[in-house]
């Protein structure tokens, strides 16, 4: 059955993301045991980079054994005991899940929604906690992939604190890619994956935990309900102590290490331009194409692109036509806006001038066979104005 | 920080084993998206492979997105509701994680304990069964990483099924080494890992659930308190829903599948037998350099050799020697066993005709250095004749 090696796709869908040749090849290299001299180095530096990519202090720093919801599980079940109350924002697939898995850990979800597409409110959110009597946890997604909404967080943060809550916020898609400022925004606990703006490949989740959610840690009375995601416990393991819990999978911790050394070699502030450069350009690009973005200018993600399908146009179609015909992966809307979006990520290494231009051109191309009548290169013309600017200044 | 790439290592402890060129070469492969049709082909492909390693017809079997801990906690927070009688053989550290892990999950627990470095005897068994009322679930580990032990299944099967209970297995260290057989031995429900006799790198868990799991699943009356291990929707990710629950680690996947090539080219029979073999000549020659193995001969594992360590003898300074000097990798005993026992992995590739003439001369360099008097030559010498009489036949 031929299904491997795997056909050559130009990865702009929601993640995985374009991997760099050097994390490709970091992960081909000969393993070490998981408690050879050479890995457990190789933990550290990981861990001082992850500090870094956070922008925090924070000792627990490091990545969980298991892809983004794992993350996003190790921070709610070890956070929340039976009976606790906790606020999320729900405005999307994330926020939905948080309450799924904060309701199975036994907490009671206190819910501040907003429409999908569209960011939590303050004062939606403000009146949340309000309804809660003692809030644990105060939970946001920071940026949303169902939907490209990004949220803002520090009148939220605020309210968490003034409210005693930890204010813990889901960061799959921004780590790497925009600011997240876990210090500085004074998240207590936040979780990413690997496959977004990292451009490692999907298996890892990087978490971090402050002092004051390391505090509620250590206050438990009950033993976390997941053994395999029980920060006490894998806290030892990456610590001093090395006490054995699981083994940590080698090779998809070369890659986090080598992806992590790209993006501090490049520098975050360099990164970050450049997300916003490309996503710039591609807007201009689409809005030129005469298709809409479907989130509001001012909350838009740099590396997460929603865009309406136009009418009468039949959206698996174009995606099957663009993945076949022009080898580009883009993503589909989740739920409500299920063949009502695309969804084009421009993430970590997916985020490069010739990725824009090239799925500009392949939706000139792509788009008129699916009977839609549009501008000829004015779509790709428009990127290139908007780099042209960039490069003049 | 110069830790990567890491030095080349020969692994023979309780794994990661070595990885064979091809699957690493599989895991430098471009990804694809997790919802591209060639991933879809490959995961179907990954299902069918996995069907005849574990020698079964179950539909759901599949790898879990974690390593060999989360595949045993997916099969008991899967199986337990709160309440729920357990009775799990103990007789080293993963029986232990068992109870751990069915604890948290609400169990109600009843071990049948056994001395580590011993099997859990059919009337500790049994007895086990009795004192429970009513057993949802018996578990034995077949393969005790921890202490090289073989734990035989047969009887433990009808026991457990007579008293109307699920037969589950931890088979992590076994699978692809010496024969599970699901299906003849009635296991109706089983994880493993990727890092040992299937010679993948860790960070997979594959499992697999018969017709009584899946209708024990089906009637549970409340969610899986583990959202990102709930097997009811990871089911329909992986079946033809393909409904998105997480999203897959594509890379260590390609590993997976190349791994499980290899297994099905070369043939169960033919790689039990060079299991078998290996472990022989390396017990005899273990045994010619004056060594004491430390599980009883009908009961020792072939993938994992738990040797004396001899009076006098620094546990910790020879096996850094073997790494430092000779690139060896082997394990410490763990628990009751710290100090007092090695093991020695012979897990897929690992377990090679060169890897175990390699060990044995590179012991008899080394233990001289740390003070134990050998006979020169001996131990190499007596492998090679169990080689040459295997040859014979």
């Amino acid at each position: 059955m031929a299904v491997f090696p795997p056909p050559k796709r130009l990865l702009l869908g929601p993640g995985p993301s374009e991997v760099p040749p050097r994390v490709l090849a970091a992960m081909a290299q000969p393993l070490v045991g998981h408690l050879d001299p050479a890995f457990i180095a190789l933990m550290e530096e990981t861990k001082r980079l992850l500090r870094s990519v956070f922008e925090t202090e924070n000792t627990l720093t490091l990545p969980i054994s298991g892809t983004g919801s794992a993350g996003l599980e190790a921070c709610i079940v070890n956070l929340v005991e039976p009976g606790d109350e906790v606020v999320i924002g729900v405005n999307g697939v994330f926020g939905t899940r948080l309450v799924e898995v904060a309701t199975r850990a036994g907490a009671t979800v206190v819910q501040a929604e907003a429409p999908w597409g569209e960011i939590v409110p303050e004062d939606v959110l403000a009146a949340a906690i309000a309804r809660a009597r003692r809030p644990k946890l105060v939970v946001l997604v920071h940026a949303e992939t169902s939907t490209g909404v990004w949220q803002p967080l520090e009148d939220a943060s605020r309210r968490a604190h003034a409210a005693g809550a930890l204010f813990v916020v889901d960061c799959v898609t921004s780590l790497g890619g925009c600011p997240v400022g876990v210090d500085r925004l004074e998240i207590d606990a936040a979780y990413s994956g690997t496959q977004k703006c990292l451009s490692c490949p999907p298996g890892l989740s990087p978490i971090t935990f402050g002092p004051r959610a390391l505090a509620a840690l250590r206050a438990r009375t009950r033993p976390v309900q997941s053994w395999y995601l029980d920060l006490g416990m894998i806290e030892r393991y990456w610590g001093e102590e090395r006490v054995y819990h699981h083994t940590a999978p080698i090779s998809m911790n070369y890659a986090l290490y080598e992806a992590l050394r790209l993006v501090v070699e490049e520098g975050l502030e360099a990164r970050f331009r450049r997300h916003r450069l490309n996503h710039e350009a591609l807007v201009a690009g689409l809005e030129a194409l005469g298709l809409t973005m479907a989130v509001a200018p001012a909350r838009r993600l740099w590396m997460l692109n929603s865009v309406r399908i136009p009418d009468a146009v039949d959206d698996v179609a174009v995606r099957r036509t663009l993945l076949d015909v022009e080898g580009i992966e883009i993503g589909g809307g989740l739920g409500p806006l299920k063949g009502r979006t695309w969804r084009i990520g421009l993430m970590g290494e997916s985020s490069r001038r010739a990725n824009v231009t090239r799925l500009l051109d392949a939706l000139e191309r792509t788009l008129p066979r699916h009977g839609l009548t549009l501008p000829a290169g004015a779509g790709v013309a428009a990127a290139e104005r908007v780099y042209a600017q960039a490069d003049a200044r």
